[in-house]
């Protein structure tokens, strides 16, 4: 019986096919709309609590913010009370590609759950709650998880 | 509410992080275990048929099979009927590691489902059975999906 992970790989990388589709031609590739929707809902996140949020390695994060940088998306400043601590900022350029992204986001959604019925719906929200809440225990307590 | 995608793709990265984690140090990185399962079960697989199998797009089945060649893991070798397929073999350096990958991806599912019910875990497989056939349809049928 194929593994849950699989099934879940799989949900994963056919959404990175659509937004990459979607996104053909622009400057933001697939993986951008998890930083596009956290920097927006959370100016002046610090890159760390962005890695956290997003739950990407932190030289990942860093790689990915240069980029966003470089192309005027984003902005870094030093935190005024801890000055190691980088903290990110959307432009105006990235404010104003919000709402496309949040739509790629949304119809994607509403297309996977096209053939759930409302109970299953439910269920499926809870179920995730419980088994995305035990992934990221590992991240944040690798030393405690276990496994 | 957080979408349901958000939830599956930090699933998705937690076991990213999880399995970086356990192949350090080794030749292969977080995104081949797909490629050793596949390969292993399907010997002489094209690569096409790859693509289509663990999700991913042509050209990123290329690359990884050429490194995983490079190092050793896998052969590629025309097809007998059909000169411009190319089927990938595993080596016996990739069967060796099956066990270990396997164990991997094992104890990640376990670890992640560890607070369901049977019920539960019954419900989960029969609604991503359902949210992934969408999600195959899109990436098979771009253009009928209407997305």
């Amino acid at each position: 019986m194929p593994t849950l992970m699989r099934k879940i790989n799989i949900l994963s990388r056919c959404e990175g096919i659509y937004r990459a589709d979607k996104l053909k031609g622009t400057e933001l590739c697939s993986c951008h709309h998890s930083y596009v929707l956290a920097i927006c809902q959370n100016p002046g996140m610090s890159q760390d609590a962005l890695a956290k949020h997003i739950c990407v390695n932190k030289s990942g994060v860093a790689r990915q913010i240069a980029y966003l940088e470089e192309k005027g998306y984003v902005e870094r400043r030093e935190n005024e009370h801890d000055k190691r601590t980088l903290c990110v900022y959307p432009t105006q350029k990235m404010l104003a590609v919000l709402p496309a992204v949040r739509k790629i986001v949304e119809d994607w959604n509403a297309y996977i759950a096209a053939d759930l019925t409302e109970e299953e719906l439910f269920k499926f929200r809870e179920i995730l709650e419980k088994v995305t809440d035990r992934a990221k225990n590992y991240v944040y307590n690798k030393d405690e998880a276990n496994i």
